[in-house]
């Protein structure tokens, strides 16, 4: 291999992102330098918050840009290391972007357990699992016997958030946007109980499904589903704000939900937003817990993977349309 | 005395309160029950939240009703007492509501330090004082040399909010709606700087006036207001949401605020509603560190009084449009 494939994108989306704004392109193989590590990527995950970094609104992602490898966070294995600590065969998760090789600074790695399958730490034991984790204990603090809602509950933090909560003792109940998905929740992941928030009686449902009200929403969408969560909240509940999917794949946003901040005085709710870097200190020991719960069982990862360098743009644009249950990940070979 | 002259509810607004939605009226003079005490109104204050209870809306208020006494917090003298602990001449707050004569259980009743003016507990020892105290202290929780900023800042909450700021060494940013009010912040109330929302120019003007960013906004406004503070909040920062005076006087509220909960991500911003009724079991405490800065000089209770009980619904009006500078109050001799 003297080449690099790599996906750059080509055009910044003006509305719904489509899989043209994206193209394949091959790169000269990248030369690592002093503290250079040169990884060959086994897997990338893709994310909707990456979404929000090809808009030109205020994000944590930074301003967008065309003619660059498009960002996402990827596993693989060392295969040239010009870096202390780094050896060929090292497996380790970082910044690789949707490419076959990453030239990436030592520091920026994260070498991983060799007895965890590394496509974990795109899932649980990655930036979906700690967000999960951080998002849920430290900022939703759910205690046990209350309700936790958690929205895009089939996606890649919220599978993790909703049976994190089962583990805290919470009754849990998932907003996603088709019944299979829920069904999947239920049955494999025990979920207490679903709703689509496409069904027309969406509102009904939800309030069916939480009959004690909601102590504890974790938000991965903001919009309409956040509105009717605030109007289910009970006294002293807490919203963790992760993500706005909702909003990402659009050049309209939404406008913000009813009730803020009436709704926030009268039940005294604490909304917090946060990002998963906040807590990087700890990230070590939230990994062994979440390795724990992997072990034992309680927290099963649900991944949706498909092959291929060229299938990413397609897969991220099902993606932004809810297309997928669990993890979405691209496998490279 | 054989009647009691009160202001009765007369009928709910549609859009704007008018002084028309009350009349005044006269009852026989009530008779103190078992537990009761009977309480001649020295003064009652007019609070912005109370409109909210004329309102179909969820509301901490309970429901609107017509024909009954207008609710509120009042002081007065124990003129006739069946309930042990209380004695005729005692001092007391408690919910007189807008009449001359109040029955109440005393059990519900504040027995008032005789040291102290009885008015200051409708200012900065009643429930405005605590309101500020708990919301930017517990809530807002403002280190020194952070910039706070307040909205409503020339009100009865706000304008002691600004000054407990400036005790606990913060830089203080007071929004109210004229440049006169924003002066007598400054010079007399020593607020770093105020902002006039109906300043065509207000965003720009609240730019130039928080060169540091906002770490706690105490928001007694809601809408445009608490918009325009997300967008100048740190990383980090703390709103603590009290009320939501720009959406009492009105069925047709604003939208929400752009950047909910887009902007709450992004700069990880806490949201926190609050009433001060949570706070109860320390209102002895919080009234002592309130009695110390008023006895020092370092609060300064400002009032906007008006005479007898017929002029409290066009002060009530007046008030919802901005016209009070600090505490309304109506005396009753």
């Amino acid at each position: 291999m003297t080449h690099n494939p790599q996906i750059l994108i080509d055009s910044l989306p003006e509305g719904k992102l489509t899989a043209e704004n994206y193209r394949l392109a091959e790169a000269p193989m990248p030369v690592p330098g002093a503290g250079e590590v040169l990884v060959k990527t086994i897997a990338f995950a893709i994310t909707a918050g990456t979404r929000a970094g090809l808009q030109g609104s205020a994000s944590y992602a930074g301003a967008p840009a065309t003619g660059v490898v498009m960002n996402g966070t990827g596993v693989g294995e060392v295969i040239e290391s010009r870096a202390d600590g780094f050896m060929v065969g090292d497996r380790v998760m970082g910044s690789t972007g949707w490419q076959a090789y990453a030239n990436l600074p030592a520091k920026d790695l994260t070498k991983l357990d060799p007895t965890q399958d590394p496509v974990n730490y795109l899932g649980p034991l990655g930036v979906n699992g700690l967000t999960a984790y951080f998002g849920l204990l430290r900022v939703g603090q759910p205690a046990s016997g209350e309700t936790v809602m958690v929205s895009a509950a089939a996606g890649s933090v919220g599978h993790l958030v909703g049976q994190m909560a089962k583990i805290r003792g919470a009754r849990v109940v998932g907003v996603c946007g088709s019944d299979q998905k829920g069904a999947v929740l239920r049955e494999r992941l025990g979920f207490d109980a679903t709703v689509n928030y496409r069904d027309p009686n969406y509102r009904q449902a939800l309030k069916e499904a939480t009959p004690d009200g909601v102590d504890v929403y974790f938000d991965n969408t903001g919009g309409a589903v956040l509105g009717s969560a605030l109007f289910r909240m009970n006294v002293g509940g807490r919203v963790a704000c992760c993500g706005v999917v909702s909003q990402y794949d659009t050049d309209s946003p939404e406008p913000s939900p009813k009730g803020v901040p009436g709704l926030l005085v009268n039940k005294r709710i604490t909304m917090r937003g946060f990002l998963v870097f906040d807590f990087a200190d700890e990230y070590p020991a939230a990994r062994q817990d979440i390795a724990g719960w992997l072990a034992n069982g309680s927290l099963i990862a649900l991944t949706d993977e498909v092959q291929g360098l060229e299938a990413a743009p397609a897969a991220f644009v099902d993606l932004l349309a809810g297309g997928n249950l669990g993890t979405r990940i691209v496998r490279l070979d």
